[in-house]
């Protein structure tokens, strides 16, 4: 744990029930008299929520790769500037749906990968502390997407197939930082996953 | 003279009469049978426009300096792409009011500096064939940004002093770029201005 607070990111693909976990997770470490904040991304400051809706309006085609990985990347500057770095500075702990793992796994493709790290470097310049991978199968996440509205949009929006990229992507970015990414089996009953989350999270923070 | 178009860029100080010296070089130039596009910076495309209006509008304290020059950056990647580009492959001159060396200029300053041009290295990758710098003492041009509407409120947005800075730093650009870039002498008779002008175009043009 920063000696200034925690800043956690939970990544996975759509589906994967990020949202449902962040609420649980934040209400558990509340309990423990902890100070929480959760926010998202793209988005999380008024500039940066500015910056989203041109990233998420539009047709798909409105911004190319390199523009929109630049875009991300103001966005979450400012996102890190004016909520996640006062936070920490407050010391709390910080509860992030999406950060720069995700942009590594839905933008960053072959040469692109090395735009996205080189951008991080240069515009963010840190890490997580612990990042929650939030693993389950794509078809299991497509049904459970599936029930709520809007799922099935955004998985069509994507695809199964590219669904199945981003998981192999997301669980190869684990291997490779092993210390901060902790894979969660995000599969069965919800409340299962969420203790499976707060293990991980209280033994970060050492308690 | 590239194969493919030529990409002429002018910069200057405010009040340095960019735009009234754009709008006679494409004339001189079109009456030359040349195709000719005139754009302007941050924008010159639609989405560069969107990007725009979030640099532009709100409080000067709305973003970072740095979360700023990710922002013109993402803005000059679509304007690139979508406008600068195309023309300079039809085999069209591009006339742009501002672009690289104004962000280097004005938000480049001390270690940012390293940011713009890694950035700019990084997403943009290339230079301006031709940049003809507007060079005009601030005094002088402060009188003739004073006979326009809204010129005043620019100036007192930024000050002289700051005028004076931004002189001396475009001059240094055309020290350390002396083929690229090009100091023009913008004081007295606009006609006089738009012949020096012309004069350094069509050498380059070869004619």
């Amino acid at each position: 744990m920063d000696a200034d607070g925690l800043f956690i990111t939970i990544e996975g693909i759509d589906g994967s029930g990020k949202s449902t976990q962040i609420a649980r997770l934040a209400e558990a470490l509340c309990a423990q008299g902890r100070t929480v904040i959760t926010t998202r991304e793209p988005g999380g400051s008024p500039g940066a929520e500015e910056i989203r809706r041109l990233l998420v309006e539009g047709p798909p085609e409105r911004w190319s790769a390199e523009t929109e990985i630049l875009l991300f990347t103001a966005a979450r500057r400012d996102h890190m500037e004016r909520t996640i770095a006062p936070a920490l500075a407050r010391g709390d702990i910080v509860l992030c749906d999406r950060f720069i793992d995700s942009t590594r796994a839905y933008q960053g493709h072959g040469p692109l990968r090395t735009m996205v790290d080189t951008l991080h470097e240069l515009a963010i310049g840190r890490e997580p502390d612990l990042t929650l991978l939030l693993d389950i199968d794509p078809e299991n996440a497509f049904e459970r997407a599936g029930q709520r509205a809007g799922g099935e949009d955004r998985f069509e929006q994507h695809g199964l197939s590219f669904q199945r990229t981003l998981r192999a992507t997301f669980k190869d970015l684990a291997k490779a930082h092993p210390e901060r990414i902790k894979i969660i089996d995000a599969a069965g009953d919800p409340s299962e996953v969420a203790a499976r989350l707060l293990n991980v999270v209280t033994e970060k923070l050492g308690v």
